[in-house]
């Protein structure tokens, strides 16, 4: 049993209740919290050494990276972060100017954001360090976007660039959170989704259970430089385009807009975000499963996205 | 430099903003959330193995003391609890039966409680399985008891009976839920704590940076059977009124109460929880400092709370 077979058997046998309005299996949770027109999200996140961070990593930047995966899922929902706790996990023999400086990296990114950190706690983990994170946000119910709500004809469009993020951006992502609040604010947003597990694998959550299905234009995909430069170089045996699909760790969103609004958002956005690439890479399909378009023609494209435990 | 020093070192500097109504250092974060006259609650805490439980714990118990221990937090502020999220870290060739049967333990307790588990997410721990619970919680503003607020001349109570519970209790101790908010609503109820680290450590925490002091009665403290049976096997060096005040582990209220309240409090109690018992185990007093007061007088009581990386 894999790691997501575990997931989907779990989440059939959680316990609910009225006031959750999305449970499991999208970015964040969305709770009903009494106050007319308004919800919370909801949101842990961990990262372990070894996994998600090399311990030669700057300590600042893994507490960027902490605190910064839990707030892409606060942007994919176009929501406000409001506060967040901190469990640290500390191996024995931690260094205290470590752990200083990996608060240091984590309240910077909090204050840009205007995040507060409400406390956590600290244990003991003694082979290895883990920062878990947990984050409650506030966003409109009605401008709350979820992972389902995709319908056939609706533009996919995608931030920034992809692929390559081990080579850095992993650790200095910067979460779209203004820009999934003005997408939401401003245009018909139907499904949205953070980029954690790679394009090709998390695009598939925007299928709703295979009722629609996605065309990707490969020509169209924004492949970051560091994924030219890697396969360029012989240090990935990934071509770029197959970087761009299956690496991971993006944090960029992707997201499926209706498509009347298509060219508007896409001017828009160039005035509102001059500096963050925006591209339209594909479209939602009625006939369900996932194909990519080059100048070969259209085939299926498997989902190569990152599996843990595989 | 020691986890209790680090951590207040960290303290100093978390970013903050004007809707947190309590940040760290107590039970719970209280957060305003926009309702009038209601507060969120929210907290975190990891359980790992090889130091919160043994491998061969029964996994449902795990699961129980997972959320429970949370439950416990939300209990001390008089809360009601709302969702969790559920971070597992998992070790390599994990047995998923084993993660079921954690869940079934916590599943459980949080449909006692009313509480959703609205997600989290399973990563990778490779030595040792660690479980973080996020849980939200809400509070009517004015029921809401922190830390604080202890007054000279309050009664102390605890609930439950003290000491001993590695024996069996931190794995199966039922969140004092209920009681908690029972308590908040009937009575003048200054300061509470739910007792992790020991009464002699945590009563401690209810001193309010030494501006009143605590005075513990010996004979009145309830002392498990647990904590008698393993002194008087010789399984513990500790005499039981020493366990009793620093095993740690317990889960039970420890408050201070208005002291005209004290005797209606406990008449009051023994008809609404005829179960639990309720002990007055001394008075907060304005001289600071904390007292263990006995047969033969009155001597200063040493803080020997259990302390992570001592």
């Amino acid at each position: 049993m894999n790691e997501f077979q575990l997931i989907a058997r779990l989440r059939a046998s959680l316990p609910s209740h009225a006031g959750v309005i999305a449970g499991a299996g999208d970015d964040c949770a969305v709770l009903d919290c009494g106050r007319p027109g308004r919800a919370l999200l909801f949101k842990t996140d961990a990262v372990v050494e070894g996994i998600h961070f090399l311990p030669s990593a700057k300590p600042e930047s893994i507490g960027h990276k902490a605190l910064g995966r839990c707030l892409s899922d606060v942007a994919a929902m176009a929501g406000r972060p409001l506060a967040a706790l901190v469990t640290l996990a500390l191996p024995k023999n931690f260094d205290p100017q470590f752990i200083r400086k990996i608060y240091a990296g984590m309240n910077r990114l909090a204050r840009r954001h205007g995040v507060a950190i409400v406390g956590g706690e600290t244990t003991s983990n003694p082979e290895r360090l883990l920062i878990s994170v947990a984050l409650l946000g506030e966003v409109a119910r009605d401008k709350c976007v979820l992972r389902c709500g995709a319908r056939a004809g609706d533009a996919l469009f995608v931030t920034g660039e992809l692929g390559g993020s081990l080579a850095g951006k992993h650790l200095q992502f910067q979460p779209r959170l203004a820009e999934g609040r003005w997408l939401a604010e401003h245009f018909s947003i139907h499904a949205m989704i953070d980029l954690s597990d790679g394009l090709a694998g998390d695009v598939r959550h925007l299928m709703e259970r295979g009722k629609v299905g996605a065309e990707l234009l490969a020509g169209a995909i924004p492949i970051s430089r560091a994924a030219r430069r890697r396969a360029g170089s012989g240090r990935s045996p990934k071509p770029p385009l197959l970087a761009a699909l299956t690496d991971g760790e993006d944090y960029e969103l992707l997201f499926a807009a209706a498509r009347r609004d298509a060219a508007p958002l896409a001017d828009a956005w160039r005035k509102e975000f001059p500096k963050v690439r925006l591209s339209c890479i594909g479209k939602i399909t009625a006939a369900p499963g996932l194909k990519l378009r080059d100048e070969e023609g259209v085939r299926a494209l498997q989902s190569h996205g990152y599996v843990h435990f595989s």
